[in-house]
């Protein structure tokens, strides 16, 4: 009988299906998991109480994210609105008007960081051909692309960067935006990245397309008011994250899920995935 | 003075900017450009009058073509619903109900369309790595991958494919899907992929995201109602459309500058674009 058992124990965990990505995550152990501090989270309040929360990433834009908290702190976004939505490319907010005084601790031109070195780095190397950069892989919870001595931050879908106009302007970050379509990788390196959404994104994207040149709204009317953006310090109870440690056996199961698919849909498994195709695995921390 | 005036005109042209890739295709002539036939066109039409454009894949998944043609010309789809969108991924329509008669005309079990032989096609390969196929390129005004003797259309954004229950089910074409999102190129080859939206994505793109599981909508009175859908060939007058010619001097010029963005905005060109970025262009007909 015990034999019996046995076997059709083994039967059984050789028949339990393949896990999907976002089960593997869950299946993640609390020692995988790393906080998000709170100076780097920023929460983004719409008018109708949708909330869009951003991880910043001082590590890859430092005078840019100083900029975004010190507007953040003076209430700077407060009153202002989303402006412009693109299909398959962005959807960007800021002063339409573009005649607010910027607080007097806000460089307002910035140096160029479009990418650092690479050598800072502890990189996980996503192993696949990628047509932007001779590497890709994640560090420190981000998505990272990297060619020679320099790496940066691939424009991926819900990517948060900084807009500005012609160069050498590299934009204050009181215009930002975030990806909405397939990842505009050429992007990449000609724009300060300083940070990601979280969640709330679909509170973005699924906003009615501008008719106007670059998907602007044609009409003031059409604007989506901003209600307040703070930053997670400002915010009581703080808002608490975590990414999933792409050092972690669980983020490498994931990660070769992403590009093995395996559960009961597929039938043929990719053999790889795009950098923008295996975003880091966030959550509320539990 | 003559010389003068040409010295200057020739400071004239090396001056001018480089042209954007929309600013290339605008200045392709008419005979970069050919006809879509009004047979392989799909026009559905959705509450509130917003129209959605299809160009149809007869080559690629002729079968599944076949069906949807016939559903079309029956008027199935009329008064039934979009009843999915998942944000960066898919949004679905079909008989929410699932219990909707197929027409007689209709193979309920297609045989899998997937991918077709790669020999037969006349390919202008794109250079650039690619993470899921060993080539990639244009042909016959799609974009395509390739793996050894094997070629499919890949999921890119306003990709049309096939909605399926789980494997040997290959669906009949009643159940259709576009991408909202980055391309989620693992679902090729795993699906049959019918054609590309040309026209009107965003009255989908732009829907409130389902809070249900995979995106569906909650409630039945979330669901958008489909006024109708038709062939271009039973909408009077026809649609016209027109593809660029992937072996037109205006396409390559196109491609190019996809991959090396030098208009005035940019300060790095990528080197390359990854296939879901170089879209095929296409116009209504003059």
């Amino acid at each position: 009988m015990i034999l019996l058992s046995l076997f059709a124990a083994a039967q059984a965990v050789a028949a339990s299906p393949p896990k999907s990505p976002s089960e593997l995550v869950e299946a993640a152990p609390a020692s995988a998991w790393r906080d998000i501090p709170p100076e780097d989270l920023l929460v983004m309040t719409l008018a109708g109480g949708a909330e869009v929360t951003i991880r910043l990433a001082p590590d890859w834009a430092p005078a840019h994210v100083a900029n975004i908290r010190a507007l953040a702190g003076a209430g700077w976004w407060d009153g202002t609105s989303v402006n412009r939505v693109q299909d398959n490319y962005v959807v960007q907010w800021g002063d339409a008007t573009e005649r607010k005084p910027l607080p007097a601790d806000v460089v307002a031109t910035p140096v160029a960081e479009y990418d650092r070195p690479a050598r800072v780095l502890d990189l996980r190397r996503l192993r696949v051909r990628d047509a932007y950069a001779a590497t890709v892989g994640h560090a420190g919870g981000w998505a990272v692309a990297r060619d020679g001595a320099s790496a940066w931050l691939p424009h991926c879908y819900a990517t948060v960067g900084v807009g500005r106009n012609l160069a050498p302007d590299t934009g204050s970050g009181a215009e930002l935006y975030t990806v909405i379509g397939h990842g505009p990788r050429h992007l990449d390196r000609n724009i300060a990245v300083v940070g990601r959404v979280l969640e709330g994104i679909e509170a973005l994207s699924s906003l009615p397309r501008g008719t106007a040149a670059l998907g602007f709204y044609d009409r003031p009317e059409q604007r989506v008011p901003i209600v307040r953006v703070r930053l997670g310090t400002a915010i009581s109870p703080a808002p608490a994250w975590q990414y999933l440690d792409e050092k972690s056996p669980s983020f490498a199961a994931y990660a070769e899920a992403r590009a093995n698919r395996r559960d009961a849909f597929f039938n043929r498994p990719a053999g790889g995935a795009d950098i923008c195709n295996v975003p880091v695995p966030v959550r509320r921390k539990p």
